[in-house]
């Protein structure tokens, strides 16, 4: 997906996930790849979301794109790669797929455009340069 | 239902409430009752959670019990009726019924038992009397 | 936004879509809109998603693209617009916005492109033409 | 909790579950627990949620009640034990508890009073010799 290192969470199905159409609802997949996100930012790159609000910043989701191949089922269990694609000034771009574990086919794939902003006054914010280093891996 | 005055509020029912079978999933009927309180707490009290908030308390749930009668569906709308029962020096037991709006027949009906708690320690915390006249309508 | 009429839905925010930053949370929106679809088929293009699974059809999301510009809070109301921006031989597009009810301003816009498929077998089907009609308001 | 077998699912916290108090909004815990049975259903009664519907059968939740003593936050873990509590003709009774992982304090019990229903008709419906059975272990 990019130069820096794609990194993998592996995500529940919930019965409370499955809508109308006895798939996991379209929305839901969000929720997947942001899991994802929180367990790597801890686990992969060594700073978690708590680390990032105690220091005064936050990150704010700017845009997204999502493309859905197969739905998941109730039993299934998604595995959700991301990697980050772009480091700007302001914010980043995180790419994703989530595969279905069983047959590691491709469920859906997309990117969010994350910006950084000040916890307290809630604007967008320069990303200091200790975590472009920890995203640049 | 209550000594205390009977307050109504009407919620959509929307297509992400729907689960595998159809109907509206369980335990968001506990948000539609959430809902009714946030608006009859600004609506019909003249409190809002906002103010709970700004005097530095809040309400946290202790204990809730629900029967289900019939579901909601997909393009029903439902009609959220709820009543302080008990005020007690810490707390407060607010019931509730969620009916049809097209046909009045009852879908759900319960309590919820609330503890008044500080924002600043999370501690139970006894209602000031202001708030028990506001509540004692 | 388009050549084909643009409709209009209210939407409540409700407690529970909120999250933990005090927002209404990223993926909602896609349930606002999907609320305000639901709304518009049945009340403004005179063709209920029941009618469509009736005949044998379905939607499916292929792909939906959204910006987030300010956040809806509790308390808020949501004002979604859509409107069809491309019909093809089996599949639309629809674009949003959404708008904060109090002030008007952009909360959210976005696409997102629907595939039509058959309830039977799940797979992509030619929209019979007097569904094209139906659309082509 | 009771003489029948107590079974324990392990469910992850994920950030779409916090609401606003920075806490795992209430009503998820239901989630957890249905989240639970299913995968107990599957794992250890042998029978899954999918091989009811085969074979005609669901289960609807005619009440439930439910103490929160302590909240999960993001980054915790959910330990849910159920237990069958009761079998009638018509129904099962499950109580639950829901632990932290990380120090196994209690979070939240309570229980579930089930209905089995016929698929076909939605109504009540004696449950079947061999499924008492396999409840009864």
């Amino acid at each position: 997906m990019s130069e820096f290192s794609v990194f993998t969470s592996v995500v529940q199905v919930r019965p409370d996930d499955i809508d109308m159409n006895q798939h996991v609802h379209n929305a839901k997949y969000f929720d997947y790849v942001l899991t994802a996100r929180y367990d790597q930012m801890e686990r992969c790159y060594g700073m978690s979301m708590e680390a990032f609000l105690e220091r005064g910043f936050s990150w704010v989701v700017r845009a997204s794109y999502m493309e859905h191949k197969r739905p998941l089922r109730i039993g299934d269990t998604a595995v959700v790669k991301t990697s980050v694609t772009e480091i700007r000034e302001r914010g980043v771009k995180v790419s994703f797929d989530i595969t279905k574990e069983a047959d590691r086919k491709t469920v859906a794939k997309g990117w969010l455009d994350y910006a950084m902003v000040s916890l307290q006054s809630g604007r967008p914010q320069s990303i200091p340069d200790d975590i472009i280093q920890i995203y640049s891996v």
